[in-house]
């Protein structure tokens, strides 16, 4: 800890919590098209404000807002992203989402935990730094996208035309946060993902349902296949799927050793007796991050009010999703999975691809993943938990595979009641303020490793 | 036929269709409250104005209006209800729903078909035969319900507490109607049916699906159970019900043989390439006709928006009906289905029942049978289509089996093109001539059997 750095946040924290505040007055829900290119101006602005050199540049959706400062062999690059999830319902939040009203030791708006603290989190680090510490130890890039909360649509296609632009050793992605007992919670990665849907329809029309006898049941050929794709022990069948999966090391097995996992307060939480398979301890563990998914999103087929309609379905469909460990790639599973349906007579389910993301991985070893460990260890005076990556999806791997960087959830904001996507979202001060100390930590670990 | 009665009918037939119109002016939609009073009142004084005993019974629904007219050792009763579809959608109809417009040589209201014609052209053929014949050979009561488009809530328990009052030897139920070549079709019962929903919930709520790793999924303890009920060769596999399932008799296989089933004209007109199974001729008919069926009609979990949602559904419900031929009995099944489901774990998926009927069977031998065959084959100049019974289901076992009295379907004005609970609905006016000519023939020919 650099006390004149420190004492520099303390003097100006005040002044950053209103920076925070107004840049959280920008409603910017993309799907809804509020506020998008202004959003990403008062973005740009705040980026030029710290004297970074910095682009709105065009997508072929929202536009991204780059930034670059500072000089060194290494570079940082920070991802976030400025649009938000829309406020509604409005009548639960307690202040306007917008109004980013600070009480009892928090600041309340939409987007302040996902991800607007973060992103005035770095920008003040790096202010604080360069006012008490002089020149940066490495090259800063910013990232700030405008399509995270809709799935960050044009963002492959962006990074992948701007390799040289986004050139870096190392970067922080919006990270986990911290747990109920105030540690920080880091991720090395992310699971990959594919959001399909099958179609499925036999007769023109949906038919009264004496005719069932003899007419295809459109639910029940779509039962009939989806049970081939995962056993009641809640293995997946699909062929050739699970024996693709990796092995994990011992060190991947003891990072999830390491991690104190609270099973008892998410089956409270859940309302549910047990997990799958009644597992417990590791084996819950590693069938929870190391293994893939099948699941069911969404089944619908036939007559869904009240009571009952005497009618055999013509049509189904189930939104099913895959989440990736490694060794699955996206285009490799959808394969596997028409090879699996037409093997077994359901040629005619039609597979539609809504969404396919890889798996994000970066290796403890690597000097990001080792920085913001042991950065994270500074601030809190205790130890981090590491997950090898989130059992959930996200575009890290634009960044991990498209680009080759290793890519580091990291510095979070969120707390454990953050509600971040929910009405009366919010980040507490003392997380925002060690949040500050976090980043210019990372910087100078990263730097030095 | 009776040529004074045939004469007498010609001579009064556009006053009976004045007398049908005036009766389709009535709308009444039970289940939406309108009209059942009224119609019940005006359906009472149809019958008073024979000249029959009429009654206006009340039950826990709509009133029931029962007539009887003259005397004889034996009884026929005949059964029809009052009630109508809903006419909706309205501006899909060529003239007002409840303006019984003639055209075409048809009448078009609703409910003309589904069964105000079959009503008026009973009375009517009593009412000649009265006029012409002299004293009826039998003796003859109505029971015209208003709950049958609701589904007939409240009859059983009006049959079982009125055995006395609807004591008969053969019951005349609506019909079948006419095929494209102008064939008499009668049904010599109905099969059975339980019409269930199967709910599981497992978490309190959708969880992100990243949990899906270690949290039961609903949708997918749903497909599974489900899976277990039937297998892809349309087998059904719930424990102990198919050994249950009656095994025909040659005499019954022989109704089949007869049947003129159009399967090449059912498959164009459902757009289909072939039915279950591949199944074709007799193997076909016997499945359709003399074996129960385990039918999804609604399922539902989940996401059912457009693309995707990263959720793992927490409940899931399954609409699904067995339709049941002889020997299987709606509370049998429903047990034989817990037991099946409990077996495998699934004492958690709960089962309601929305509504439960069992199977009605007249023998080909019956006088009833005898006597609708006979008077088909003499108005029509052909032999009529002989059903064992409908793959369909309806109230007739609460006759049939509470009553114990054969029923038969016979006399039904509907032809191939009726759109019976659709827009145009209609009856031809010489189908209308020929029904009336075929009760008063069935009335001898039962009376004489």
């Amino acid at each position: 800890m650099d006390q004149t750095f420190e004492s520099y946040v303390d003097q100006h924290f005040d002044e950053f919590v209103e920076q925070l505040r107004e840049y959280c007055k920008h409603p910017c829900m993309t799907g809804q098209g509020i506020g998008v290119r202004e959003t990403a101006e008062a973005t740009s602005d705040v980026l030029r404000g710290l004297g970074a050199d910095t682009h709105i540049l065009e997508t072929s959706g929202a536009p991204v807002v780059f930034g670059e400062i500072g000089s060194g062999d290494r570079t940082l690059l920070f991802y976030n992203h400025y649009d938000v999830q829309p406020p509604e319902p409005l009548d639960l939040w307690e202040s306007e989402p917008f109004a980013a009203e600070v009480r009892d030791g928090k600041v309340y708006a939409r987007g302040v935990a996902d991800n607007r603290g973060d992103v005035m989190a770095r920008v003040q680090a790096v202010q604080s730094y360069l006012a008490t510490k002089g020149d940066l130890p490495v090259k800063i890039k910013f990232i700030i996208e405008g399509e995270e909360e809709i799935g960050s649509p044009s963002l492959q296609a962006f990074v992948k035309a701007h390799r040289d632009l986004l050139a870096c050793d190392g970067c922080i992605w919006e990270g986990a946060g911290r747990d109920h007992e105030d540690r920080s919670v880091l991720c090395l990665g992310l699971k990959g993902v594919v959001h399909l849907e099958l179609r499925l329809r036999e007769a023109k029309v949906d038919l009264h349902s004496s005719f069932a006898t003899i007419v295809p049941n459109a639910a029940w050929r779509m039962v009939w296949a989806l049970s081939t794709l995962k056993s009641p022990d809640d293995k997946i069948t699909v062929d050739g799927l699970i024996e693709r999966v990796f092995v994990p090391t011992e060190q991947q097995l003891d990072l999830l050793r390491a991690i104190p996992f609270d099973e008892k307060e998410l089956r409270t939480d859940l309302e549910i007796e047990s997990f799958i398979q009644n597992l417990t301890g590791l084996p819950l563990l590693r069938k929870h991050l190391y293994e893939p998914t099948c699941t069911i999103q969404g089944l619908f087929s036939g007559y869904s009010g009240i009571g009952l309609k005497a009618v055999s379905p013509c049509e189904a469909i189930a939104k099913i999703e895959f989440r990736l460990v490694p060794n699955l790639e996206p285009d490799e599973v959808i394969r596997l999975l028409r090879e699996h349906l037409d093997r077994r007579g359901f040629e005619d389910i039609e597979i539609i691809t809504h969404a396919a993301l890889g798996n994000a991985q970066a290796s403890p070893d690597e000097k990001i993943s080792v920085a913001a460990v042991q950065a994270s260890e500074e601030i809190d005076h205790k130890r981090p938990i590491v997950y090898p990556w989130m059992a959930a999806s996200g575009p890290m791997s634009f960044f991990s595979v498209d680009l080759g960087v290793p890519v580091v959830g990291a510095g979070s904001l969120w707390w454990y009641d953050a509600r971040a996507h929910a009405p009366n979202e919010s980040i507490r001060l003392m997380d925002y303020r060690k949040g500050i100390s976090l980043i210019a930590t990372i910087i100078d670990r990263f730097a030095a490793a």
